[in-house]
């Protein structure tokens, strides 16, 4: 069969690849990763590239989802174009999948103090609670004689007991071999690692000499869109860095659908989804450690939190039955596992622990959220609102805890929408349409190339207050604004124009994106909303609202409130919190307490399923309008005071 | 470098060797193994062989130890002789080390009826403690629906919940991979094995169907000289088979010192010592499963009895620091392995537990013991006798229990002995002397080989009764007994003429022979006998002296205390136990509070160090004497009556 060589601009990579094989697949193999949100399939439209050089054999599929004027410049979807001879092809901004470091530097919310947001969370004795999920211990063993000549196990739990306060011990076969010659040879002086394991303490290693100063853990959010990770020393509790990456599972398909429907839809599904995610977790291992001067094998415990499906895919269990009806996991309290049984690169006897999740869609991620905000902590009735593909609702207190999670769709964080993208550099994250001008702010001050989460809330509420759109979200074209374009019958709102974007195209908000994000408002206020009756709670009733999410770093609580995304409660009530599943993370790998506390409330807590619920029905449809259908919801927000 | 081939007989096996290869060397690279006491280090003259054919190049160090008859007639030390031109070499068949089976079947005590024996273990209700390591507990689980969602595990579980009591589970990583779609493929029946892992039971497999018929347990006693395992179907206890082999570790050494002082005088010493074991126990697990239709997986736990260096060589612990003042292993009380880890072949996720020991001379096999004689379950003062190079003695109740161990040398197994051997094929195991008449009985009703331990107890007694040798076992030359000669300077008596005998040479029983098994004797009754003194009671005090040990399949008791090996008691409350330490592992295997009382009394017994304790050297002494120095311990022992 013939070979062609395919060239991807602007990189210059390039890949030989035979006849037949997709754009996409030629794209992988010379390490270039194009944007997918439906796997593959052809119906997303994310993967569009441009025939820059070469013949293609352009059918219906390959074509399909473009505009006339996109196929006439010679745009194709890598997924579904073959190749037929050798190519140039361009892959424009918004198709790439940046492998690049995530903005982590331009995210306001300091993933290294996490005591900044979770102020509520006020323990009797901080430092009882502070012992993390491996320990090290020095001892300096009396040296046997015939009057005490227990065995140096023995000899080593004797010391353990006097050292610490646990009730048991258990050792790996690994650390006894071997042992006697350490311990004779090193002059009695030893370093026991001890990692919790069920009640009691497991020995995982035993070092000669003093090494209780290098002990690290990796706090991990294991993200449908990032992974980002936190090195901590956990003899001083100090985050010595923090790192993330693209989730490598993008390229099987955008949000947790696709990639359950990649997962199962074949042989052999489910193995490349679990080693993406590994690969993520040991590349951020050497970013983080490297430059440090520390040793993976130093690092000896792993927490990671992430939604059912991404924990799931970690640990290779297959996700399938999450996503039909009734939605059941393998697991929600998941075992603690080797870190190395999966291949993570860390101390051979390291450990991995995933956050435990309430149910198929409210995961680790939320626990560890409830965690960070001490919500299950304290008697005042506290909600958490995480915002992503689904929105995650959980309101409660020390007593009790009922969660919810509705369909949101990826809208707030730019999926699904023409030109959204997620919060990386060029993304819009704030608009403000004041005199007919638009001002915007892209992040890191690039030139824009599309708009992430915050920045949609931001136009959905200019627009209305603007009445650019209507109540039920309409663009009106009118003589007086000329932004408000048709084009192939659909109309647009033009943002930016093309002289200011990076690859010179206007960005533009159409109908279409506009009814998605509506939509999903909708559903997340939706299920706050019918979460509080199910509980007979009104809002005014709720001490703090924290609000996690993907929107970007950055979140306009007023407009949130002002397109009816978050209920009209007062402002200072209401707090973005970010990252909280990696900082509840943390917090687990800091305290085997914490730790223990996140099973306790993954089983403690009570999941309404929305999706068999009829007053959500009733509650979305009542909010698909700005702010919604019941004004009085909303009394404050007034899009008058142009 | 030339190399030769060398040819050994009888078994008519070859190997091409180079020139300088030692002949030891050689017969293992043809799958021949010779006999060593002392691990090759030419100084025990175990390895004697004959060259029928070709050249070699004898010195001192190959020709040491030999008669000038033997030097003669060709014979040199295997392990000091090298290759430096083709030969054939008879190994005669004392120098044989076979691995054939051992006579299982020859011997009195049924292995598959431990409760012959265990009279007087009567738990209060049997049936509640039997509970083996690992079960399976079938389930027919409800299909998930909207109302009953929770995850696949906690289906388990909850199921578990109700079928058995016990408070906690945890899962391997491996039973949850799979497992969704497993229970969905299979209407949701499935069969569930448990382990007993510290105070909770571990998920070791989760099947589909019901398998709860075909689970199977391996009681394993790993003995210096032989392995022997019984298979056990743990649904009904019962033995399915038994199975011995010598221990393949011999050709590094007959001893546990001399195996001790292999693995820790070279490097990468330990290894071959661990992996011959380990290579015993698969031959047996072969041996026990193939011609019974069961898959060696679904053998799903074993558990292993042995003395504290041969448990260390098994799971790889260097066992040097055993050998030395002051004698401390790295371990008692082993901690649960995968049999998988050290490369044992049963189910991946199978259980190898090891019985643990009290010292370093104080292994499993005495706990083991205790716990087949039952001697720590009622208030009875009972003692546990162990002979084989060292004797091991326990004595206690259920409230306490005491026990010290004393080098015997290893005279009563054969060693040290000129003609002695194991109780294999053509071993002398019964001796009587009437009117200078000498009737033996040899194992198998073979042509004699040599006399094992049984028969070596009957030959010191019959000289001694028939005035052959004195008090101080001094042989006496007379005309009147023509079986005494004198032989390269040393006292010999004739035992079986060389025309009754397998290879044609007479055997004899020598001088040093004699002395031999006096010391050994000796130094079992001085342990005895402090012992009895550091508790402070009398022989007459105690119910029952249960005697195990390598003696062979038989033991004259009344012989026994003729010759001042045993305390003079009435001899109904002496019982000769055969296997203690296999029969104390299979009980152990069935029930999972036997396996905890096993570490309870290895944590609780006081162990008397000898080596450091005046009243056994004054013991020791005083029994070097037939039968005693003391004859007033031995009133019923007259040597008048011939």
């Amino acid at each position: 069969m013939s070979s062609y060589r395919i060239n991807f601009l602007p990189d210059e990579k390039t890949a030989d690849v035979e006849a037949g094989t997709t754009l996409m697949k030629a794209a992988e193999k010379a390490g270039v990763y194009i944007n997918t949100l439906c796997g593959g399939k052809g119906v997303c439209g994310r993967c569009r590239v441009k025939v820059t050089n070469g013949k293609i054999r352009a059918d219906k599929h390959s074509i399909s989802l473009l505009s006339k004027e996109e196929i006439l410049q010679g745009y194709v979807l890598a997924c579904q174009t073959k190749v037929v001879s050798d190519l140039e092809i361009l892959i424009p901004p918004e198709s790439r999948l940046e492998e690049a470091q995530i903005l982590l530097d331009h995210n306001p919310v300091d993933y290294s103090s996490p005591e900044k947001i979770a102020l509520h969370r006020v323990p009797a004795d901080p430092m009882t609670l502070y012992e993390p999920l491996t320990q090290k211990i020095y001892m300096e063993l009396k040296q046997p004689s015939p009057e005490d000549n227990v065995s140096d196990m023995d000899r080593i739990i004797r010391e353990l007991r006097k050292k610490t306060q646990y009730p048991g011990f258990e050792i790996s076969l690994r650390c006894l071999q071997g042992l006697a010659l350490k311990l004779r040879k090193n002059e009695w002086k030893a370093t026991v690692t001890l990692a919790r394991h069920n009640g009691i303490r497991r020995i995982l290693q035993i070092e000669a000499g003093n090494t209780s100063d290098r002990n690290y853990g990796l706090a991990v959010d294991v993200g449908t869109t990032t992974v980002v990770a936190q090195l901590v020393n956990l003899k001083s509790g100090d985050v010595l860095g923090v790192a993330g990456s693209h989730n490598l599972q993008a390229r099987f398909g955008e949000d947790v659908i696709s990639r359950m429907i990649y997962a199962c839809g074949r042989d052999e599904g489910l193995n490349p989804l679990h080693q993406a995610v590994v690969k993520n977790i040991n590349q951020l291992i050497k970013t983080l450690t490297e430059d440090k001067g520390i040793d993976p094998r130093e690092i000896t415990s792993i927490v990671a939190a992430g939604n059912t499906t991404m924990s799931h895919l970690l640990l290779s269990l297959i996700p399938c039955s999450i996503r039909v009806d009734p939605y059941v996991p393998t697991v929600n309290v998941y075992p603690q596992v080797r870190a190395a049984e999966i291949g993570i690169g860390i101390h051979p006897e390291g450990i991995l622990e995933i956050v435990p999740g309430i149910a198929s869609y409210v995961g680790g991620d939320i626990v560890a959220g409830i965690l960070a905000c001490g919500i299950a902590d304290r008697p005042e009735t506290r909600v958490l609102i995480d915002v992503g593909t689904n929105g995650e609702i959980a309101v409660g207190n020390n007593e009790w805890m009922v969660c919810c999670s509705a369909s949101a769709g990826p809208a707030f964080e730019g999926g699904g929408i023409k030109h959204g993208m997620r919060a990386t550099r060029g993304a819009i994250e704030k608009v403000v349409i004041s005199e007919g001008r638009v001002q915007y702010r892209a992040i890191g001050r690039a030139k824009p190339r599309g708009v992430c989460g915050s920045g949609l809330i931001d136009c959905l509420y200019e627009f209305a207050r603007h009445r650019i759109i209507d109540g039920e979200g309409k663009l009106h074209p009118s003589p007086d604004n000329k932004r408000v374009i048709e084009k192939d019958g659909v109309l647009n709102y033009v943002l930016v124009p093309g002289n200011e974007t990076e690859n010179g195209e206007e960005i533009v908000i159409s109908q279409s994106d506009i009814s998605h994000l509506i939509r999903s408002k909708g559903a997340v206020f939706a299920a706050i909303k019918s979460l509080m009756d199910f509980v007979g709670l009104k809002f005014g009733e709720i001490e703090t609202f924290y609000v996690a999410g993907g929107f970007g770093s950055y979140l306009d609580i007023p407009k949130a409130i002002g397109i009816g995304l978050l209920p009209d409660i007062d402002r200072s009530k209401i707090q973005f919190i970010g990252n909280s599943s990696l900082m509840g993370a943390r917090m687990c790998l800091l305290s085997s307490h914490t730790m223990e506390r996140a099973a306790q409330i993954a089983k403690n807590t009570t999941n309404i399923e929305l999706s068999n619920y009829q007053p959500f029905m009733d509650e979305y449809v009542a909010a698909m309008f700005l702010p919604h259908t019941d004004g009085r919801l909303f009394p404050s927000v007034d899009y008058g005071g142009i």
